[in-house]
């Protein structure tokens, strides 16, 4: 992989720019070599600082978001649906101005518990919002990824396989996937297969746990997704997640249901988990040369 | 154990009386002992004539339900907690008069995708409704069983040891814990150690697939449930459980996120069910065997 | 697949004509479609009228054998490889006579507990011993395939990879491996990878449990293996196998350190690996549908 | 557990004094605290300088051994047991004279592929002289543990049931079961519910992956291991064993059957070991934990 990343919210709300100038720097002192941040609002933030700071410590930066359901480019109201693509474009912008690589999470709809199917015309507006923001997002220099999540957060994409075929309709070569194995966890038949599947369209990918907390703390096999990711010659970003009440924007509390403390000290969470994913990639390296080795 | 049954919501919405009983016949052919069935409202449906052809059929009945935002035993609401127990008392009675062994689901809080984190108060207004909904179970010989669901479906309840901890809060010897695997795997750190916690308090237990589709596709580690049911002696009622967008009422659509047809033909997916969880249940009483046999 | 087999091992030690044809009616009435031979001396059996009852029965025959150390193709004694050579023909021709498909077992050294590292010397006698019986295969029509097996069985191709070089400096493009479940769980890191690697060079495939009891009556991953079937396509036979103390032949109990009587009773044994097999494979089916499922 | 050991042969064959000093030294440098020496004969060793050199290096000493067939206390030749019985009397001595804590392996048969049945009469004669053993350990206050082995190193005992049996018929209170993942691997239907089947029991325990190589590096579901050490409150000592071609001893390759060389630089193996099988034992604790919060 290019380099591990963590996200912010393991140290940080993100209410202040201060908080955030702190987690870069705890990020880069537990080894991670790229933070996540979530959505940024230019007016709100001095991205140069940030974009800086970051660039100081030699980390790479992510940005991820949910679409709010007021801007949900799949919606069949022509008006909201242009208030998202204002918003991913803005989103794009913050993305190059601060000097981040990539662009991810639900680009495509809300972020939110729907009450409905998705429709088709919801997904047709979907579709030319990516596929508008992707052109952007090309002249910016920004990798477009698409997060697949669980049901409970969004409607549309669900699998790797539904996201390959919303890819395909959008006519781009850039944009990629962004899977996680939390939601993987919940939606796919094999998280490993759906690797496979998705191949060298993976652009962006987040290990987390199947309860959102430490490494190790649940269900998933994680020797199998690593497998996976040396099968088909990953070499993007991964980047660790891991929510808890502890620590967690209000927003974020609401949309991805964190009820409980599944960790209240950050700094062993953060170290654990990088030791977690380069000792299990190197074992998934070792067990590929000793099982290729005659 | 006692007997294996199925939900209804395989085979019909439920939306008439003729549908339960179409249902209760496929159950049976099948190779069923117990269908599940949503709440019935006593106005809208005959209990007694459907109570009828379950006995005639040697099918058991298993009321699952969850409470509606509006009745809310987990509200800060006096009133909408009023309202909370009167739908409880009202479906034990369903139950009583169905013929019904025991009522389960999220008894406790509203199924919904709550917006805030549970409240000390609410949680005070939700044991004691529990606790007097008990004492009228108690009278009525229905089993109270409190289903410990994902995240997305209920702020309160969503792992085992919450369940116990409440349970124990309530100060009834007969509620027990309906688990069920489809919201295990999203929350507990290990399942079959969750199994084992609660053993003889596991009063109910729905099988279902990571995905909520086929048993087999998807990441469950069901060998490892079987064992631990049988490492705790379970003999009490399994009820097997999936939903698609093929056969189900609109509020579970909703409540549940079904998006996607996992299946269209409900017949080869209740026989496969019946036999992968009979084979599962007797390969994991022949490994026990092997395991012990001197 | 094409042919689900059995190993008449289950059913009989071999001893004498009657009870082949015995296991033949067995293994055809419990649904499986080839029976795996132990070698037969053409001088002990009427290879025809065995041959004519399978054929009436549909049932495809595959012949496996161990070299005994005296007639160890690997060995550096002239004079035990050409001893060696001389059987490995007479096994090809048997095949032939009797109608069979393939040659399988361990052919390229004895089938023991070797008390010595391999030799240079000995590998290569092994690879010209079958680069020549490849040919002598390849005219009778016969496939001949190499079964990889765990280091107490041979000391010279214990894992896929081992017999992929060696397979390759025999030259021949006929000659493949015959995999096995059992084998693999001692020695390969990934069993999956391991399938997945060898891909088309897999002729034959034996499904055996860790204990070489009930499948699932181990630790074997069976979801893993077939999943990794179906991605490479595997199209050729599949054979269960399982040996107890209660039916075993007095050479293989040595060679197969057959202590324990897993079973006594064959007949639900074969008929639940047939349910497991089948069920296995349509799972793995079905996932690998869900998964690419948009 | 007590102490976290490693196994010499992970350092040296063990052919000489200085090697093994210099292994004890490695293994206290690698974070070990104690280390598993193959049988010394006190004839050829200074066990008093050994045993000063592992106190110095806070060091605890466990000695293992398997019988040479000419000394099988499980024959039924009457010379061959009281051969038997007389090296296990010297091994105990050796143990306490070394200063070491406990005496493991295959005291109870031969190590060596059997080339028949276990017989009755055998059967008792190692259950006497292991009676006899355990009363001379007793007062040498050093701990007597059988090693359960798979099939191709002993016929007598396979799997933790049988060695309760057996333990049960010697009438000792002090002998234990020294059970090894990778023997588990080979014969247990379930190798964790193994380990809470035998429970107090066990005595002492080997992590050893299941192609003997690096941990992480075969099929081997160590997090249900672990858990299962936990379920039992396990707090004797954990060994890990790992045997390469490039490290081997000439008996031991041939029981063993080492013919490959898993890896050949034993640092990075040791290091990787302590990691893994610390992180390993944090994330059980951890999950423990988890689970049972309410």
């Amino acid at each position: 992989m290019a380099r591990l990343g963590i996200h912010s919210f393991v140290w940080t709300d993100g209410g202040t720019e201060d908080s955030l100038i702190d987690a870069m720097e705890k990020s880069a002192a537990s080894g991670y070599r790229l933070i996540e941040l979530a959505y940024l609002k230019p007016e709100k933030f001095n991205l140069d600082r940030l974009g800086q700071r970051a660039k100081a410590l030699d980390l790479d930066i992510a940005v991820t978001m949910g679409l709010p359901p007021a801007a949900d480019v799949s919606s069949e109201d022509p008006d909201v649906v242009k208030r998202g693509k204002a918003v991913l474009a803005d989103a794009v912008r913050a993305v190059r101005d601060i000097g981040g690589s990539k662009l991810g999470g639900i680009l495509y709809s809300a972020h939110t518990k729907y009450a409905r199917t998705p429709s088709d015309r919801g997904r047709r507006n979907s579709v030319a919002a990516i596929a508008g923001t992707a052109e952007i997002a090309d002249k910016a220099g920004v990798d477009l990824v698409l997060e697949i999540v669980n049901r409970f957060e969004s409607n549309l994409l669900n699998t790797a396989a539904q996201g390959l075929a919303f890819i395909a309709e959008t006519g781009s070569d850039t944009v990629r996937l962004h899977l996680d194995t939390f939601h993987m966890n919940i939606e796919e038949a094999n998280p490993a297969a759906a690797i496979r599947l998705a191949g060298d369209k993976i652009g962006y990918f987040h290990i987390g746990e199947s309860n959102r907390g430490y490494l190790g703390d649940g269900v998933i096999d994680f020797d199998r997704i690593f497998d996976a990711l040396l099968d088909i010659g990953y070499r993007r970003d991964i980047t660790f997640e891991s929510f808890s009440g502890a620590v967690v924007d209000e927003a974020l509390t609401v949309a991805c249901a964190i009820w409980r403390d599944t960790w209240t000290d950050n700094g062993p969470l953060a170290a654990h988990a990088k030791q977690f994913i380069d000792q299990k990639m190197a074992e998934a390296r070792r067990r590929r040369e000793t099982n290729a080795r005659p």
